[in-house]
C-alpha cells in the first residue's frame, strides 16, 4: 500500500517524494516521467497517480535534446493548405532562431504513444498540433515535463483547456451565403467538409442563418458533406448540377472542392459565373489563378499558424497567455466566379 | 610556424595531433570543429588547413542532440512542389523512425554559416538539400563531423562529388516537344524556368533536339525563360498569344506556369486545346484538376525525395552507395490540354 503524504502545494514535490510515497525507486519514477516502456503497467499507473496528485513539475535545468526545437504535427499533409501553415510557422521560428521538427499522423487525429514517448525523451520547446489533439493523459505527461502544447484548429470551439488558434467558421459561412443571396440567388447548394468536423457544421449553421435572415428556405437536398479534397467537390458538384432543378450557386467547403465544382461545371458545359456561381473557402494562392478566378472566404492560415507559434514560444519562455482561445477573422474575397443568377427564381 | 608532421594515413589524426601541429590548444581545435565563432580567423584557417591535410574525421561516439534526425533544407517553399518533396521524405523517415527538421533559405541557394554552425552543434544523421548546395568548405566541415549530405536537384548534372538525385530534364523536354510535333504543331513556344538554372536549359536543349529530329526550325522569339510560378506563365503566355503570328502550342516549364498560360488563353477567349495546346511540367496533383486537365511531364518528385532520403540514411549507417548520381525517369502524361492544331501551318 502507498503511504499517505500531505500535499505541500502544487509543484513542490520532488521525484524522491513521489518514489517514497509509491514505494518504488527514484529511477522508476524517472523512467515513468521520461516515457520509458520498461516499467510494469501497474507500477506506472501508481506513479502516474501520485505525480498527478502532487501536480509534479520537472525542475531540472538539464539541457534536453529538443532545446531550440518545436514539434509541428499535422494529422495529414494536404498540399497547399499544409504549406500555408508551414510558412506561417516558419516565419516566426526563423526570426526566433528555433528549429521545426515536422511530422504527420497519417490521417489520425490523436498521436500514438510512441510519438509521445519520443517527445518526452527529446523535450522540445513545445508542440504545435494542426487539426489533431492529445488525449488528457498525454496532455498531463507533457505538462509534467513542462512541454507546452498549442493547437491550430478550424473548429470554432474546443472543450479541453489547451491554447487553440482557429478562425470564425460560422462567420465565414454567413459571409459567403450573404454574398450569394445579395446577388439574387435563391437556390444555393452547400458542399461542406466532413460532417463529423465541427468547422463544417459551423459553416453550415452560418449558411442556414443567412437564409433565415432574409426568409429564404434552405432545400435540405442541396446541403452536402464530404472531404475537403478536389474529388469530393467534383463528385457532389456533378450530382448537384445534374438535378432536375439544379442550384444557381454552390458554396464549397474549400478552394480545392471549388476547383472540383468548376471542373464539373466545365464538363457539363455550364458557364461560370453566367450560369453558375461558385464560391470557395480558404483563399489559397491557387484561388487567384483558377479559370475563372475564385470568389472565396479568406481563412488566414499563415496568420493562424504564426499566432499559434508565438503563443507556443511565449509559453516555453514561461510567459503567461492573455487568452488561450483565439479565433482570427474570416473575410469575403470577391473575384470572378460569382455573379447574379441568369434567371432569378 | 607550424611543425611538420608525417601524415600517418587518412583519418588517423587525433585532435591532439592537430593541436600539436598548429601550435594551439586542444580546446581551440575543438572549437573550430564545432563551428564556434570565438576563434581568430587566422588561427581558424591554420587549424582548418591541418584538419584537411590529415583528413581528420571525428571518432567520438558521444550522442549528438541531432541523433535520429535529418535536416531537410529547401531554398524556398513552393506550395505544391515542396509538399511533394516533403511527402516523399516523410514516407521513408516515418518507417525508419527518423525525425525531420525542416528549414528554408528564403530563396538563397547556399545556406549561411549560422545555419551550418547549428548543424555542426546538433550533428543530425544527415542533411538533405533541395535545390540548394553547400560551398566546398561547408562540405568539408560536415564531412569532418561525419554528417552526410545528399542533394535533390532537377539539374541534370552537378560537378561536386555530392550524392545527388534528380530527373532527366533533357528527356522531359524532348518528350513534351515530340508530343506536340507529332500532333502536327509547327509553331511551338517554350516557357522554361530561370535561364541560370541548368534544368531550364536542359529542357530547352531537348526542345531544340526534338525540332531538329524532324527538321522543323525553332523561332527564337518563341523561347522564353522565367520563374516557375503562375505569374511568369501568365505574363509570357499573354505576350506570346498576342503576337501577330501566335504559337499554336505552348510548352510550359511547370504546371504552375501552365496554369498561368491557361488563364491567359481564357482571358483572350482562346479555346484550349482547340485553338491552343498547352503542356506543363511536374505532374503535380493539381494538374489533373485544371480546366482543361493538363497534359504534362511527370517528374517523380516523391520518388526523387524518397530515393535521396534512403541514400542519406544509408550513408548515415556507414553503408556505401553504389552510385552517387541518380536521375529518375520523366514521362509524358496526356490529358485534355493538347490536340492537333486547328489550322496546321
Amino acid at each position: 500500500m502507498t503511504k499517505s503524504h500531505p500535499i505541500a502545494g502544487p509543484g513542490s514535490a520532488t521525484i524522491a517524494t513521489i518514489a517514497d510515497e509509491v514505494g518504488v525507486s527514484v529511477t522508476t519514477v524517472s523512467k515513468v516521467l521520461n516515457g520509458r516502456s520498461d516499467v510494469a503497467a501497474d507500477t506506472r499507473a501508481r506513479v502516474e497517480a501520485s505525480l498527478e496528485r502532487h501536480r509534479y513539475r520537472r525542475r531540472s535545468k538539464r539541457q534536453p535534446t529538443g532545446a531550440g526545437q518545436i514539434d509541428l504535427v499535422f494529422h495529414e499533409f494536404n498540399a497547399a493548405w499544409s504549406m500555408e501553415i508551414i510558412r506561417g510557422v516558419e516565419a516566426v521560428t526563423a526570426t526566433a532562431n528555433v528549429d521545426v521538427l515536422l511530422s504527420q499522423l497519417g490521417g489520425d487525429h490523436r498521436p500514438a504513444q510512441p510519438w509521445l514517448d519520443g517527445v518526452l525523451t527529446r523535450r522540445p520547446l513545445g508542440v504545435l498540433l494542426v487539426l489533431c489533439n492529445l488525449t488528457e493523459p498525454q496532455h498531463q505527461q507533457l505538462q509534467r515535463q513542462l512541454v507546452p502544447v498549442v493547437v491550430v484548429d478550424t473548429d470554432s470551439a474546443t472543450s479541453a483547456p489547451v491554447p487553440t488558434v482557429g478562425s470564425n467558421n460560422w462567420n465565414g459561412g454567413l459571409l459567403a451565403t450573404r454574398h450569394l443571396l445579395e446577388l439574387g440567388h435563391r437556390r444555393i447548394a452547400l458542399i461542406s467538409g466532413p460532417e463529423d468536423v465541427l468547422c463544417s457544421r459551423a459553416r453550415a449553421a452560418g449558411f442556414q442563418f443567412a437564409h433565415d435572415e432574409v426568409g429564404v428556405p434552405v432545400d435540405p437536398d442541396l446541403v452536402r458533406y464530404g472531404s475537403f479534397y478536389v474529388d469530393a467537390g467534383y463528385g457532389h458538384g456533378m450530382e448537384l448540377l445534374t438535378l432536375p432543378d439544379r442550384p444557381t450557386a454552390i458554396f464549397a467547403g474549400s478552394d480545392m472542392q471549388a476547383m472540383g465544382v468548376l471542373r464539373a461545371a466545365w464538363q457539363l458545359g455550364l458557364n461560370v459565373p453566367r450560369e453558375l456561381s461558385v464560391i470557395g473557402y480558404d483563399n489559397l494562392p491557387v484561388a487567384a489563378w483558377t479559370v475563372p478566378a475564385l470568389t472565396t472566404i479568406n481563412q488566414p492560415l499563415r496568420d493562424m499558424a504564426g499566432t499559434a507559434t508565438q503563443m507556443l514560444l511565449d509559453l516555453a519562455r514561461g510567459v503567461g497567455l492573455s487568452t488561450s482561445r483565439v479565433d482570427l477573422v474570416t473575410e469575403l474575397v470577391v473575384r470572378e466566379s460569382t455573379a447574379p443568377p441568369a434567371h432569378p427564381r
